[in-house]
């Protein structure tokens, strides 16, 4: 099978135009078909902030109501997802800027209200991969924003991690397919305060010992079961570390495989 | 060649959700190859005016600032144009929002400043036909919002109603292509006093008769301009008139052809 690489990055990226800059500078080289997808960072809460709408916290989870939606939707799907479209044309990389809604490539189900009601907010159902693939097969560089919709006429906020491995489970039906976050470490670590103790390769024995030892930290934990669900679900590998991973001559990230 | 209708859309439509909920129904309904073009109406006001950003203008023509061009990507190209997307999938209409920057489609040059520095704002050049082909081969149909970009990573703010004609006169080399301007009026009147003294068609000598008899009202005179243009560089012809115009039972609007 032909190779795809699915890149996440985060808001750490997006927030600096210089890095925001190298990072695209980074995508467009890499070669082979590829997707980028991307969060939304703190932008929209800042213009959520402007605009006078509050943030709902419910025992510590963000809330999306029908105003912030509207806010994610204006910032992620438009402002950031345009511009980075633009960014890319500038290096001849012919991108186009998708929602889950646009060729109804991905959709969701508003999460069902449990303890909390989160709102406007999707868990993804499904993602069409033979649509997507009609864009990749015409050489045309998807780049999707944390937006899915549930086929109703309803879009939904979705975390952009999410999203980066469901759509890497979806194409590695057509494609070998790789998985890069990029984030704001070097790689998974061994020692939070040290961060050239990157762990360079986890598989699953490794990941045993590793939780064995508990030497995953908190915030780890959660990506790294997501990693390994999307490993047994057909994605091929996943890398994690800055995005200097992306060039061939690093290797200083974590590589996770079965 | 097969037909293809360009349908414009303006405020008044946007901005009222049943308005553009009906309006929805009837484009999903048409017939054959077809692209939305979409303005943005009063919300980017809105928005701009709620996060403090003022309507700068100049011998009474709006100016496009940085901030201005931010809250026009934001609602035009994420807000309205999503949820557009997204109510067209629940018609089962396979729509996909496109900015100029979307596979390169529409390219602008930054107006040059003469008597007004008008901003942001791209006069287009060119719309890559084939590669909008692509899409609509796919059975995908294009949504644009009033957005282009100078192909340097620079969005640019471009009025609707020329998107809508530039992109016809473009794909007029690949179809038999139409054009349908869904505004307030029934069509282009005799009495701008009587909604109903629709004139029914124009064409040259028509048009000539019109300008020498003053008929036209000011408003309306830059538009007809406008649909010659395209007329005389390949559109077949073109419809105004309001929504009801695209069910065949309703001949009540305006053709203009050569």
């Amino acid at each position: 099978m032909e190779k795809l690489s699915v890149v996440k990055i985060g808001g750490n990226i997006i927030e600096d135009e210089a890095t925001l800059n190298a990072f695209l500078k980074l995508f467009s080289n890499l070669e082979g078909k590829k997707i980028l997808v991307h969060g939304g960072g703190k932008r929209a809460t800042n213009i959520a902030s402007k605009l006078g709408i509050e943030s709902q916290m419910v025992n510590g989870r963000r809330v999306t109501n029908a105003e912030t939606l509207e806010v994610i939707t204006m910032v992620y799907g438009g402002l950031v997802n345009k511009n980075i479209v633009a960014k890319l044309q500038a290096l001849q990389t012919n991108a186009i800027g998708l929602t889950g809604a646009d060729i109804n490539s991905i959709t969701s189900r508003k999460r069902p209200v449990k303890d909390i009601d989160y709102g406007f907010v999707g868990d993804v159902e499904t993602v069409a991969h033979h649509g997507i693939d009609k864009l990749i097969q015409a050489n045309i560089i998807p780049v999707f924003c944390a937006i899915t919709h549930d086929g109703k006429g309803q879009l939904l906020n979705t975390n952009a991690d999410t999203i980066a491995s469901q759509v890497a489970v979806g194409m590695s039906k057509l494609y070998d397919t790789s998985i890069y976050y990029c984030f704001e470490l070097n790689g998974v670590l061994k020692d939070i305060n040290d961060k050239n103790s990157v762990i360079k390769h986890i598989d699953t024995n490794g990941y045993k010992t590793l939780l064995e030892q508990k030497i995953i930290s908190d915030g780890m934990l959660p990506k790294l079961e997501n990693c390994f669900d999307a490993l047994h679900n057909g994605v091929k590998n996943i890398n994690m570390g800055n995005t200097a991973m992306l060039t061939q001559s690093d290797n200083n990230f974590t590589t996770i495989t079965l």
